[in-house]
């Protein structure tokens, strides 16, 4: 198995799964009343661009791993399907979430079911990290040895945030689906990735 | 990340979204008078194949504006989301619309929100092209400045034409499917476009 | 836009198609008399059976017909999606046929229906190659006239079959599943298009 | 048609079908008491891992195979369409076992169609294998008589096993949702296919 289809198998469940999310949009009961309809699922479209956004950034911080990875084995598929797995599984939670918010009933359960499902995929990113970083195992030798350590401290510090917005979901489901989409924001923008990324970008080039 | 990627999620996106149109048509409730069921069903038939060109030909689009883009940075990775955002959520209110023009019942809404999607996804389709164009930030070389005046001239219009559409989708829905209906064999047909595809065709013969 | 990217962009939307078929079958509504319920789907195992064949076979087709087409022009990608939307519709009157032949009511106008989108899909079949083989407009230089003449014939003879497949729907909707069935093996055991294809691959692999 | 459009199709189908199963999980149908609606679902979302967890490996062993596979013909073509087949039903089957241990009724009914699905799944697997490697028809020249050997030997005691594991959904529908983990586990970790694996990796890497 080379590592160019694996990715692309990946960017497809990654393709598909955040081209779910608007299945998880409960269809209109009533049309007499269509405005007011529209206008109460605000949480499950509030929870679709969330999720959107929390897919996309992930298959973009995908390839910026995978960009320091320089050979796949049978360890790394297994890894990787354990993330596919809890990537897949979101367009559950989201459904759920919009339409508890939209109920205003069963949302600290709701909040705290995608916190969950959001920690239990932060622990996956750093088992696979982990699994392939570990000894540089699998790394592309023009790593550098200290981006590898940001790398691990980085995502430590991810795993536990997520591990925190389960103790915010129960606290406030708002505040939970807002700090899931920061904390998708931060990822998106974070300098340090950026810097990897770019870095990355200039070997693929020279390469 | 390399554009051949990016191209690939995102037709991955476009095809799945375009395919998901389908289950937006609402099954039959009573098997009896089945002829009647289906025969009342042409509004959703008529919204499918409407989206269906709608995606298609920015399928097509998005194809001939990344043929003249040289690079990719992060921040189109971000604006591309984005407007893969607003795709993939047509096929929503696609099912709305087709399902209240059925009815009968709350059209008026259904139309402004089919139109009010097309006016977001137009607006994303814009800053997509400001942030690659501008200053010529991520064209590429041979890309002609007469041809990128015209095209920021194009996207300006076609904004503006879409945000007209909701304002017609107030008068009336059929008309406003129409008109994106319309829209859609514009941008399929537009001799512009068509001559920029053309030449960017030739250029990719030729390299 | 160049071949492979049309032939990718069409494979997606095969494969996503073929298996959104499975969706079509509805759930059981009573587990306590599961075995019935299941057994009496068996009109909609069978339909998703004949659909998963006949848009299988197509995309074999699909790629053979692509093999002998050089060269790739707005109209063909126009063609090409018209012939999408036919097939990306298939798993609506797929669930519907299934679903008729379970409540054993609606058959006629389910088979007709069914019949129907897969003449108009035949249509678009013809359309498509008429449009790229006439005068030789995209052929590849090396695909033999007289081929060309016998696939012309082909798609003439199998349009008229599926028109004629819709009036067998109107005098027996089981025998016109079966017709469907009978096409989809035909058109994957036929003769002439393994000789057309296996010349196709011959030329691929010398190339 | 050549090898590599062939495994880009078959990739497709994987990356839906494991995609689509999140879909076979109910909604919850009363958010007053979220908490209990989630953890009755528990058997959904155990359907949900052991089939993710199925058709992950399949597609690992997929590639596996191919990778000692050296041409492609249309018996093959359509020996590889069947084997999708099943494998695209597979989320049917996982929705029904799923609701069915939840609602404690129809269990056994439910256990044996989805061991039924999967026995049906090894032989079309046995089938592909025996249709490609008898006599080496398709067979890679480099690939070793005796690893041929070994994997019919593989296939057809895979079958029986599959065959087996129908009984034990007849004793305990649990027993046997367990049995299917465990297999897919075995396939995952077998040190046969993985020694195959290995040395087909090496030849790739040295080709």
């Amino acid at each position: 198995m080379n590592k160019a289809r694996l990715e692309a198998f990946s960017d497809g469940i990654f393709a598909i799964a955040i081209t779910l999310l608007v299945l998880t949009i409960s269809q209109p009961s009533n049309y007499h009343d269509l405005g007011h309809e529209l206008a109460s699922r605000w949480p499950s479209f509030a929870a679709y661009v969330v999720s959107f956004a929390v897919i996309g950034i992930m298959w973009l911080n995908h390839h910026s791993i995978f960009s320091h990875i320089g050979q796949v084995d049978r360890g790394l598929i297994l890894f990787n399907l354990l993330l596919l797995l809890t990537i897949a599984f979101l367009p559950y939670p989201t459904g759920v979430f919009g339409q508890a918010l939209r109920e205003q009933s069963g949302t600290t359960v709701a909040a705290v079911f995608y916190s969950c499902t959001m920690a239990v995929n932060a622990l996956a990113w750093a088992a696979l990290w982990l699994y392939a970083s570990t000894n540089r195992r699998l790394l592309v030798a023009t790593f550098p040895e200290s981006e590898r350590h940001m790398a691990t401290l980085l995502f430590t510090i991810g795993t536990f945030a997520y591990i925190l917005a389960v103790g915010v979901a129960f606290l406030s489901p708002i505040a939970s689906l807002t700090i899931q989409g920061v904390f998708a924001v931060y990822y998106a923008l974070d300098p340090v990735s950026r810097r990897v990324a770019r870095s990355s970008n200039l070997k693929e080039r020279s390469s």
